[in-house]
């Protein structure tokens, strides 16, 4: 059922993004010593695999909802995603940021379309400010990531890798809120050949890796990572898909975060967020153990701010 | 006869080459008022457009000369071009470097499988050096821009632009040696519907702009750009067919092509030389005249140091 729910989800926002493009390198491959394909979903629209999730959720509203809106609460590029796709669909978004967040994200969200909110930097403030919108102008919440619709929207990336892919043995992805991770092991399972899925996550945001170890949603107590789109936690619709198919999740240290985003800007020649090296830094990091295998790795977002890039200042 | 030496030139370095891949952003689209596609040669192997001419210079090397190998002096992207495209077909490459060439361009000709040959930073010495290895070794001087084969080699990929996006008005490319600038000439010419190609030039460097003006080929007294590409001169093969078939060189500010090169590093998500950039700053500069125009754009190469990028200085 989750098969063919998978392969409705992908038909229904086909129209509304990219089937973007898988890239190589030959370098890259000798280091690894396995054979690579990155899946560039930082060439999606708006820039991250988020449109997608973002996209789903919306389609899957009744009319009537849709004429009221949708809401949520992120700084990151989720808050861009909903927005874009909820123009697209042409539905009213609302998107509650932190007055933390940086103008330029602001002005992101506001560029494709969101109504943005400003409140307090804090989590009970941003979930406050979205349930005053669900109850005054009964708009749809939707979270971007503890979301089925999200997470089976997350999960046409590696659909489509697995297309064009069929025999890949491994696909790596980032671990942040576990919606792209669970859609990723939910596509390995019904489109994949015995293909397995591995986790990346920071040394300093490692909640999922605790979590799987303590079998309960763990927190970060701490968030000092350069990858910040992964300092959030699992929710509990993604949990069990995580806990039940995930092969293992690999912890990496920023520095070799770096080394690893270094390597993609400079031998794939794309721009990618520091999140996005996680997976290959995991890799890299325990290469023996996928020597000669064949490896999807999914690239899932190239929004970042080029004044503040790491290279060159080790 | 130049049309079936451009077909026969496609087909004989086809084997060898990344046919690559056609980009294109939205919000750029707005910025210009026009629709525009980018031939991305930073995906093309070793990083750059280059290779294309390199690879049909060595293939129309007779068999007793392959078997004395090819020599040239560079400091840029022909050397790792000619050294890769020599590997590939099994020909033995001599690249004359100077002593002022950073160690990491060297170590890259070397990892490509050429023999450097480091002397004096003047023009004088490597030339001298590139004229032993020719008498010494019986080797072939292969220039990095003014030579037909190397044209027809880089008039390639505007060939392929053509291909897929066939009623394109403009293509706009960078000049250098003019090499490039003049195979999609050749290009537009044979395979283009009434399709004109504009040259970008920064001020800094602008000695084509001004060989135009004069009829003969000038010199650039001093050469401070970001665009390291571009610093050198016009030559007598490639002049007479830019002279003929160009439709106008416009000239930009340093500042305008680090403006354009931000532009494509965070919409095209690619990463991409200062070089690159200065076509897509000729096209915004005067775009008053290209309104609603279909225009092509070569992204020339993607092979930058990360550590010394000009983004978020001024």
């Amino acid at each position: 059922m989750e098969k063919q729910e998978l392969i409705n989800c992908h038909k229904r926002i086909e129209p509304y993004i990219h089937n973007t493009p898988v890239l190589s390198s030959t370098l890259i491959n000798e280091m690894a010593g396995a054979s690579l394909v990155f899946k560039c979903e930082n060439f999606q629209k708006m820039g991250a695999f988020k449109m997608r999730g973002a996209t789903n959720a919306i389609l899957q509203l009744s009319e009537d909802k849709r004429k009221k809106g949708v809401v949520t609460h992120s700084s990151g590029n989720f808050a861009q995603a909903l927005s874009l796709a909820a123009k697209s669909v042409g539905v009213k978004a609302y998107i509650v940021m932190p007055s933390s967040a940086p103008q330029v994200k602001i002005d992101a969200v506001k560029g494709y379309g969101g109504e943005v909110l400003i409140c307090e930097p804090t989590l009970q403030a941003r979930e406050a400010a979205a349930n005053d919108i669900e109850q005054g102008k009964g708009a749809t919440f939707i979270h971007p990531s503890n979301d089925m619709d999200v997470i089976l929207g997350q999960g046409t990336a590696a659909m489509e890798l697995l297309e064009t892919n069929p025999d890949l043995d491994f696909i790596f992805v980032p671990v942040g809120g576990g919606g792209l991770v669970a859609g990723t092991i939910l596509a390995a399972k019904y489109f994949g050949n015995n293909c397995k899925v591995i986790g990346g996550e920071p040394f300093e945001v490692d909640d999922a890796y605790r979590s799987l170890l303590s079998g309960r949603i763990e927190s970060n107590s701490t968030t000092n990572t350069i990858a910040d789109g992964l300092k959030t936690q699992l929710g509990d619709q993604n949990f069990p898909i995580i806990q039940e198919g995930i092969e293992r999740i690999i912890r990496v240290t920023e520095q070799e975060i770096i080394d690893a985003m270094q390597l993609i800007w400079e031998r794939l020649k794309i721009v990618c967020e520091a999140s996005c090296a996680v997976p290959l830094a995991s890799l890299l990091k325990e290469k023996e153990l996928f020597k000669d295998k064949k490896v999807g790795i999914i690239i899932s977002g190239g929004n970042v701010d080029l004044s503040k890039l790491p290279f060159g200042r080790y």
